[in-house]
């Protein structure tokens, strides 16, 4: 057996087990997974300031520099750092830590945005009982192509910035058609977290999430 | 010293040899590095098409999906696949694997295209003499902040997607001066592949580049 499948093998059973802790807990968690400045940080705000009054949320944060770490704590939910130690992806044992950080008897939803990347995180499952992709319009219509593993395994995508839509080279016809040639099954929901177009139909998600 | 160490070590050792053979055929060699969707294959076809004429032109391809490997083909000049074996970044050994099929003593400018990634590749010296660095108007403005390594060691920083400043939140002052703390000397160059604007800049800069 190689060094990476041993590693790939050891973080799967690691996953496995959060996987089931979080389901002891009750808590329906989300791996949020996109390229850096497709706007995984402020689709997370918005999500946070409308449902945190409805169900207790916490966030942890895969960031090699804690930047959003500080903006999402001024939201008055529990966020924690999720330390990669400069690596470009998150791992089961990260999260396992930083679980240790979190009340988690008194957490319903819980969101861990992913270093902006669309390649290491599809490798590494991290427990979560929903993965989210976000791909962005001014990124272009051909990344489920180039990343079909990411785009692939998500059972959510959202297609963040359709503001820009009028500005960009993008196909949504385009995007989706190479989204089914991999994957049947996933939600794909077009928003804008900054005009807020479409966010209902996230939040509607959100809401109806199971743990499963 | 930690397997971590020997490998970056390794790749060091192997990147300056690259430099070393890349310098005695007289070629003048970019590592273009860059969010996905931030512009990179676009700019790489603009500029070749403005300069194919001028001078001999290469390009290495550092895609895990070889999509951009068919798209630069068509400009007919020389695109080699180093293939990463679905890694997250080039490095040295891969270069070193791709120049065996280029002809290297009929080309002045070799572009390399690495994998849409800010964290690794920027650990990951791969024997060029300029170091590109591209960010997007829609990535946001904190991109320098949030991953110092990759722009503080670039060469030259170009701000691509400028036609889309109207409608994003992305302050260039900001950004410069979120450079400027880890990076006093790299040029900065606000661009727009699509539209055009600035790209005579960018093109005069790769014009007036030297071995050195």
């Amino acid at each position: 057996m190689s060094v990476k499948n041993i590693v790939l093998d050891t973080n799967a059973a690691t996953a496995n087990q959060i996987r089931k802790k979080l389901t002891s807990y009750g808590i329906t968690s989300f791996n949020i997974t996109a390229s850096p400045g497709a706007g995984k940080t402020t689709i997370l705000e918005k999500t946070i300031l409308a449902l945190r009054d409805k169900r207790k949320i916490a966030v942890i944060e895969g960031d090699i520099v804690p930047i959003d770490v500080e903006r999402l704590s001024e939201l008055e939910i529990p966020v924690v750092l999720a330390d990669t130690f400069g690596a470009c992806h998150l791992d089961a044992s990260m999260i396992n830590k930083a679980l240790r950080h979190l009340p988690l008897e008194s957490i319903d939803l819980l969101f861990v945005e992913n270093v902006g990347n669309l390649i290491c995180p599809a490798h590494f499952p991290i427990g979560t009982t929903y993965t989210v992709a976000i791909a962005s319009i001014p990124e272009g219509d051909d990344k489920p192509e180039k990343y079909p593993l990411l785009f692939g395994n998500a059972d959510v995508i959202l297609i963040n910035k359709i503001d820009l839509i009028p500005y960009c080279p993008f196909s949504i016809k385009r995007f989706t058609a190479s989204v089914r040639k991999i994957n049947k099954t996933a939600v794909i929901l077009p928003i804008s977290a900054h005009t807020n177009e479409g966010m209902l139909s996230w939040l509607s998600y959100v809401k109806k999430s199971k743990i499963s």
